[in-house]
């Protein structure tokens, strides 16, 4: 095992090949924290170069290595393979290009999700994929996991939106999938990559889709006397036609995290949509009427809405913050990423509600409600014998739930370590084959972020 | 190579085994004539037990396998594989079901394109993928060739629409991607199905996405004294943040031979620019102002615009008629499907020109200009000498045109048999490796449409 860290030595990367426990221990967990593994070595890569170097250095020594950004997967995505290698990316972070007319942009991995708007915004152009933590995270983590987000709705998920890369397999071949053309040839081979999960190898060069940034923008908040009538009224608005660019609710305990952390100004209530409308000014005008009647058809109690940008930024800062802000009500939180058809929503939430109280345990409830993507925050002190393993438990047979209604149990922050037992929930033998296949047409050695998302063959395990 | 054909006798399916030269020949070519192949039988399923029997006896005696619908591929896609057993999906022709409330449908393959909008108007939906056969090609054949079609421009290609399949893999075996959920797990299996050229398999259920149905639609015609001057114009509308639903080149001899077969009564010019703007009301009408300033700008001479659905329908059955209608002006054509940049389009179409003037071979241009995809149609007469030899090296350096100008050699047609010398000009030799690998993953004999779109490992061919 030592070898493959002498071997990275003659890499000549000075003080960016990290070895020391202090230096190891940083990067032993991702923002699932309740995991922990050390690598032996972790590699910071300043060029492509470099990365296929490391790449192949690890292939000929058959060391597993996995891709790190900002280390902000819910899933253990980036969680240190046991006696492998760390990539970590965070360098590569240069927009290599923008072009306005085509309306896209090349990237590096690294690159944090919102300085690639950022450096459109010149252009009245954005990067549409908005994760919560957009302001940490990168793009190679964004495209590992498929990574969604609250404007997501109207726009698609990351999948959507590249459109090309440059990937280093995990042979250490470079190759160039999709491109800028919308009319591919042959299969999405750019779509086996996005949300791979990094089994497929390391992308180093992104190539993105960028939206045109809307003339009128109209943020909505309606209250609801119940989490049943705020999901009932999501559906009613689809159900009209509508296609608002975010629909998000949050309920009571999320709201009152969120005031405690960042004080956007709430309406108190059992629960509160977000309703955010987004286009040309005549368009924008028409949807608000149709909107309002539709939100007051539904139930809604309080009803506000803003254009004015400082006040949409504090409300979207208050349901970004949700997840962190939990912290505020209880030391440890697990949340869960599970999606259930949106016409069974108030279903969904009602039972949510109904384990909840059969167990004893908070859960504070945000989440995507236009896509039925369900984010239960659920809350326990780990000081407390077993509290943990409650916790877990409520965890699985919310994803039980969500299966059973004909959803899903992640929708954009992965399987990773977290959730690999429950893909035979959703998936046949069959499907769970045919997924492996691949895996290992593409990487035999299971090299690339072995162990996540998919078990392991027996002998490599 | 009989123990197939008496092996398929087993299944019992009387007069739907066809084995007889005259039944065989009817089958032995699709829309791309040039090629001819005879298969040793075709099955006529209809169910998809039928399916799943047939493969499972192919992938038991080694025969190759081709999955053929309406046999409309431009490229060769459903051509015989020698030696191999044609299986005929047309029977499996069903809508299955159509969910409003999702805006989703599930279909059999062989269910026409238009036979999907036409089960899902009553809801006031539709299926958004149009190629220009869509009144007699299956959905199954779309999916397999990520077929397009001139509304493709806003709703992009048949894999946005597609979002989840049954499948009978080269084994036989029956697995599920993808689903209702827009929010996938993992990889975009559903996508790396899509364009696959029949290399997977064969899609035996298709969930496909459904649009609504305008509230307004607004066709303009507008004439230019060059194409280079129509492709100008197209740029300058995208690049003003306009996005109509589509945009439409034909030159004056596609203009020429849609007026004598189906006489839309398009105005005389160079060059024709079809430009169709759908949505809201107030959408449509603030948009329509704009465009008519910016096609004025671009040096429109003639400009009209309809929102009459029979002349609406007029202008598309001109323009959708374009390639059967150049039977009009020469006894045989080679459609090509390149694909360039939309800011180098004027650039493609005058060299185009020039590669026209000097080999005396008529082309006439017809195509999806929003996204820079070209069908040229090389006219010429096969019972001159060497014509056709002339025509396909012209048709050669068309492709080669595009990919220098960074494009690529099929936009909407696929590579098939035709076009599998030509992916070199855009793949690596890497890129091409792991394309293989990933098909021979999937179907290490290479029994599911083998020798389409790759050529077949040396031991199979």
């Amino acid at each position: 095992m030592a070898d493959i860290v002498s071997a990275l030595g003659e890499l000549d990367l000075g003080r960016r090949l990290l070895t020391s426990p202090a230096e190891l221990a940083a990067f032993g967990s991702d923002a699932l924290t309740a995991f922990h593994q050390r690598a032996l070595a972790v590699v910071v890569v300043e060029t492509v170069e470099e990365v296929v170097a490391t790449v192949r250095l690890c292939h000929r020594e058959g060391v597993p290595f996995v891709a790190r950004g900002s280390g902000t997967s819910l899933s253990g995505g980036s969680l240190p393979v046991e006696g492998g290698i760390v990539i970590a990316l965070n360098r590569l972070n240069r927009v290599l290009s923008i072009d306005p007319d085509t309306r896209t942009a090349v990237v590096e991995p690294g690159v944090i999700n919102l300085h690639v708007s950022a450096a459109a915004a010149p252009y009245g152009l954005a990067y549409a994929p908005d994760p919560s933590s957009q302001s940490v995270c990168s793009i190679g983590g964004n495209l590992a996991f498929n990574s969604g987000g609250a404007h997501c709705l109207k726009h698609g998920m990351t999948s959507n939106h590249v459109i090309g890369l440059k990937v280093v397999l995990p042979d250490g071949e470079l190759v160039e999938l999709g491109g800028e053309s919308t009319e591919p040839v042959g299969p999405d081979w750019v779509g086996m990559f996005v949300g791979s999960e990094g089994l497929f190898g390391i992308a180093v060069e992104v190539t993105v889709r960028l939206v045109t940034l809307a003339e009128a923008t109209r943020t909505s908040l309606a209250v609801f006397d119940s989490l049943q009538a705020a999901g009932d009224a999501v559906a009613r608005i689809v159900r009209a036609g509508l296609l608002p660019v975010a629909m998000e609710i949050m309920d009571a305990l999320a709201m009152e995290a969120a005031e405690a952390s960042v004080k956007p100004g709430y309406p108190k209530a059992a629960a509160l949509l977000i309703v955010e409308l987004e286009g040309e000014r005549e368009v924008v005008d028409a949807d608000a009427l149709r909107l309002d009647e539709l939100l007051r058809e539904a139930g809604a109690g309080e009803l506000t809405a803003t254009e004015d940008p400082d006040a949409r930024a504090l409300i979207w800062k208050g349901r970004k913050s949700a997840f962190s802000a939990v912290g505020w009500l209880a030391p440890d939180y697990i949340v869960q990423d599970g999606v259930v058809p949106r016409t069974r929503l108030g279903e969904a939430l009602a039972e949510i509600g109904r384990m909840s109280a059969e167990t004893g345990i908070r859960v504070a409830n945000v989440f995507h409600a236009g896509d039925g993507n369900l984010h239960p925050l659920i809350l326990f002190d780990g000081r407390e014998p077993g509290a943990i393993e409650r916790a877990e438990r409520l965890a699985g047979d919310i994803l039980r739930l969500c299966v059973e209604l004909g959803g899903s149990i992640t929708g954009e922050h992965g399987v990773g370590v977290e959730k690999r037992a429950y893909l035979k929930l959703m998936f046949s033998e069959d499907d769970l084959e045919l997924m492996r296949r691949v895996r290992l047409a593409v990487d035999p050695g299971e090299l690339a972020n072995r162990g996540k998302m998919l078990e392991p063959a027996p002998a490599v395990a």
